[in-house]
């Protein structure tokens, strides 16, 4: 039985599902590094298969079952693979705290692309400055603290149940992903954050986690996904631009 | 066994779990309607509760549980109350196209909040105008022909499996909302969704969603919901602003 995902070659909405599949050791293949993966993952986006006609990557086939949206995703995989709680209530947080992590990064895309989804960052720079303000001055306090509020609330150092889950592998990518973007916004607010800190650490230690991350299967950040280093967006001036020679 | 619903009176994102609480008959408390209802809302908002600590409402509560996030709210309810496919494929088909109706939802929001949600819309009229415009013109368009495409896919005239379930219901909300907010843009594409507007008519002929409708429980369209009806950003002028005498 091998997991099928498809996305883009880069970390954006697919890498929730990487960080699962990688943490439980499962046999799975990420399509787009294969020869014609990219072209397998493009037919379906344009012509569908029997069970999924998906707006956009990424999505996981296994056996009879296909399944899109990262948040979705990250529970089908966490609740198969032995990475989320068992019991209905601590289920149930899981997935209502995953889909706010989704809907962050729906917020942190935006940051850089507020007006059109189909248009360079370069076209929208004006209105992306405002939002990222909005972003730095309300949204991400409010997000930050209701994650810092939930890992208080549950205990246990983990966002539900007893045991690290899809959720804390998903709020270490959170975490990360701030640092590379927000460098200057995020590190004013570390000492409100903890035991979100704290997690992340937790998670980057887990021995195939580290494995994960120190190999080339893990992509680097780059100003092609969702968490992108713009420094005028972080409350900085713009990196002055290379000349070529 | 009471279903508790906490959302603003208002049709915004608690809709669809009204809508499906409606159809099936179920027990439920519509809480901000009770007269201290909005205050409890607010203190679980601020305080949370053993189960939960919300980024915002909607919520749902039964039994132990407590669930919030619409499309997790919507595919919850719809699978306790018998509006959700029974197998496997065809229940993480439903909840994908019900993520992809959430995500659908944020985008029409952000037509009039696409800079700051802590701000009003005409605050933000030159940059909602933009946003607007990509939605009229790349955004819906693509959103619509993903749900006509899935109704060819599923067959049976609804999204996933044979009977109507809470995708569906969800779906006849969309169609709703858009006729309201988007009049003129989405009539233009009405010859392009006849599987769409077909299953919008089949709901709305169901006997307790009709009940629903013409009751007092439904909250009217307005200028605080998600789906807000400005000409301007439908590709219109802007209706001319009323004069106190």
């Amino acid at each position: 039985m091998t997991y099928e995902l498809y996305y883009w070659p880069i970390q954006g909405r697919g890498e929730f599902a990487r960080l699962i599949l990688e943490d439980a050791g499962a046999d799975y293949v990420d399509v787009t590094r294969s020869r014609d993966g990219m072209k397998r993952m493009q037919d379906i986006v344009a012509n569908g298969v029997p069970g999924l006609l998906p707006f956009a990557p990424p999505f996981v086939h296994v056996d009879d079952i296909w399944v899109a949206q990262s948040a979705l995703i990250a529970s089908f995989l966490g609740e198969r693979l032995g990475l989320a709680p068992s019991e209905a209530p601590a289920r149930y947080a899981a997935l209502t705290i995953m889909l706010t992590i989704a809907d962050f990064m729906n917020e942190v895309h935006d940051t850089h692309h507020p007006v059109a989804v189909d248009k360079y960052y370069k076209e929208q720079k004006a209105p992306a400055k405002l939002r990222a303000e909005s972003f730095r001055e309300k949204r991400l306090p409010k997000f930050l603290r209701y994650f810092e509020r939930n890992l208080e609330r549950n205990g246990n150092g983990v966002f539900a149940g007893k045991d690290v889950s899809y959720v804390d592998l998903a709020a270490f990518q959170i975490v990360e992903g701030l640092t590379f973007a927000f460098p200057k916004t995020f590190k004013k607010h570390h000492k409100k954050v903890p035991l979100l800190l704290a997690l992340r650490d937790r998670v980057a230690a887990r021995p195939r986690i580290a494995a994960y991350l120190a190999s080339d299967r893990r992509y680097a950040f780059s100003e092609h996904g969702i968490f992108r280093h713009y420094p005028e967006l972080d409350g900085g001036t713009a990196a002055p631009r290379r000349r070529s020679r």
